[in-house]
This record gives C-alpha cells, sequence and structure tokens, in this order.
C-alpha cells in the first residue's frame, strides 16, 4: 500500500502537470501576465487537497523576448514562469516549485512534512 | 484571391478556436470563474486583428451541475459560457457570437461590415 | 529531504496531470479514438522516467453518448478513457491507474516498489 | 448576413484555431511525431464541415533543435508544423494553410471555390 506521504506526493505532482499542459501555448503579453496568473492560480486550487498555488509570470523575460521577435505576444511555456504549490493530504504538507533547469522546466519537491 | 471580408471571416474563426481549445478542459467553479473569464478575453484580445472579447462564464448553470454532482468543479466546456467577439481586418469588422444549439458549442458569425 | 518514492510518486503524478489537461477536450469520436490514445501515449512517453503508458478509449461508452446526442464527436474527458501508467525513478517503480469514481476521473496509486 | 463564402471561411478559420491550441505544448520527439500527426488530422477532421487535415511535423527542425538543447523532447509550437486543411461549407471549398512567418506560425486562406 503506498504511504500518505507518497499519496501527497503523487497528488501534488498531478496538480503541477495539469497547471502547466492545461496552460502551456495560451497566447501570453506583459499586459495579459497578471489576469493570466490569477485564473492559473484559481483553476488549480479547485482541484482536491491543492491549499495554495503561486504563479510568477516573469514580465521582464517575455518583454525581453518579444523585443527581439516580430511577434507582439508569446505562447506560455515554462521559460516564462515561476510556481509555487502547496498540497495537503491527510495531513501532510508538499511544497512543490517550478524553475527552468537548462532548457527543462524543472517541477521539484521542496518538502514533505506531517 | 480571398477577398477582404473573407480573410477577416477567417481571422475571426481562428480565435474561436483557439478560446475553445486553449481553455476547455480548464478546473472551473463559481469561485474561479470571473479569473478565468478576465484571462480568456486578455489572452486571446493578444492575437491580431482582435477587438474585443466578451466571455461570459454561467455561474448559475455551473453551480446548478455541481449540486447534482459528487464533484466540487467541473472542467470547461461551452455549455458553461457564452462568447462575443469582434475581429477588425483592414476595415472589414466580423462579430461573432458562441451559445449551444442542441449538444454543439455553435460558434456563429453575426455581422461583416466594411 | 524527500524521499526516492515520494519523488517517484511525485513524478508520476506529473505525468497524469499532464496527459489528463493536453488532452482533455480533444474532439473524438469511435473512428479517431484509436489515433488519439496511441498519440496520448507517445507523448507522454516522452517525459523523464515514464515507462510505459495504456489508453484504452472507451469507444462504447462514447458510441452511447453520441447516440443519444445531436452531436458526432465529444470532447475527451475522464469519462471515455482508462489510462495506466508505470513511472520507474532512480529504481523505484510505481505504477499507477485512473479510472472514474462518482463524478471524478480519479487518479490513483497502484503501487510503489523498490 | 454573411454569405456562404464568409461562412465558410469561418468555419476554416475555426478548424485552425482549434488544433493549434488544443495540441501546442504537447511534448513531442522524433519517435513520436508520426503519431501525434495521426491523431491532429483524424481528432480535426471530426468537426463539422472539414473535409480534410494533412499535418506535417517538421522531424528535422526538431531533431536540430534537441541537438543543441539538454531536453529529450520539446513542446509543440508552430515552429515544428506545416498544417493544410480543406473546408467544405454548402458548396464552398476553402484551402487553408500554417506556416512560419517570422516568429509568427501563419494561418492563411489559399482559395475559396464555389
Amino acid at each position: 500500500m503506498p504511504s500518505t506521504a507518497e499519496t501527497a506526493c503523487f497528488e501534488a505532482g498531478i496538480k503541477f502537470g495539469s497547471l502547466y499542459h492545461q496552460f502551456a501555448g495560451t497566447p501570453v503579453s506583459p499586459v495579459s501576465a497578471d489576469s493570466l496568473a490569477r485564473a492559473m492560480e484559481d483553476a488549480i486550487e479547485n482541484q482536491p487537497h491543492c491549499e495554495s498555488v503561486d504563479v510568477d509570470i516573469l514580465v521582464d523575460d517575455l518583454a525581453s523576448e518579444l523585443a527581439d521577435s516580430t511577434a507582439d505576444y508569446a505562447e506560455l511555456t515554462g521559460r516564462f514562469m515561476e510556481v509555487e504549490m502547496t498540497v495537503e493530504y491527510e495531513g501532510t504538507r508538499v511544497r512543490t516549485r517550478m524553475e527552468m533547469e537548462g532548457d527543462y522546466p524543472a517541477m521539484r519537491l521542496v518538502s514533505v512534512e506531517d
């Protein structure tokens, strides 16, 4: 039988995969970054056991990429966001974080606590 | 050669398909409906020639579906939203609208004006 | 520090959330079910530590829903699929499964083995 | 009242926006490119008035981007695909095409014929 902590970590992973693949590809610009970040947080906080989601769209990185482009907006991808999330499952609290590591958006367990 | 009006209608269709398939499946509840609607509007307004987007999430319909369900949230689908959009392309303004028609979310041209 | 087993479970959750939210909303009919299932498997097997993905689209349930509808296709959602996935992370193998439980597509840890 | 040709062009646009935003962000590698292309074609061909969809994933461009990356797969985006689509609406046939133009995936009307 999987332990409570293992299940809590599984739940935390589900939220991260959901957030990323639901919203990857969304048209985003410095002007629309804020409403997108709020919607991502509120949408994923609906999911079971999700205590809090904090999405930070990296507006400076986005603006600098658009300055070198013929496009006025980009498609949302891991390069343009940092995410922190806390899941609580039967008394175990799991903290997770996403940031770029080389060319991968790395999703990491930060801590697992009873 | 396609006419300006035909191209304007093509552009209007692109925006509708984008909005629908980017956001279909997003976890949504009465509490998160508003931030999702704002993000959908702002995201699609980034796209070329898109003058305005108005998304209305049908919170009463959503609440009544959730009342009959073991779930606390639903996945966004056409049944839970009405959308109006205006595209302007080289002087032609196209108004469009989405609402349910039987079991299809019907996307319609409302008017095409020089 | 999270344990290897906890990290393996987190990785397994990421794959499930990714699969679900990337493909939820895809137009699907009995005719296109098979190519969609193969693409879902192959896409998620690209992700790190993902050993195998098996997607079964429930064509009979889909056909029976379409028989009662004015639509010729549906949007993919949890009601129309069962998924099994195996993740292997630093020697720990995690088996997971998704099937409906009431109105939720429940994603479950089946086993965690060294 | 919008003309038949204008409605046909609107329908063609819907299919393009749907295809792009349903599948943008999907993990893709040279190995999984083919099943993804087939699933995209079959999924969008379900939509009303859609006669044919042809998706070509640019495997050489994808392989060359991955050769410069620490990642083994990419997220699907316009840079990695060319798409041709034909819509038929009440006797009007619309041919469309997507390819990159600078940094935008440009979706174009090729022809509109009675």
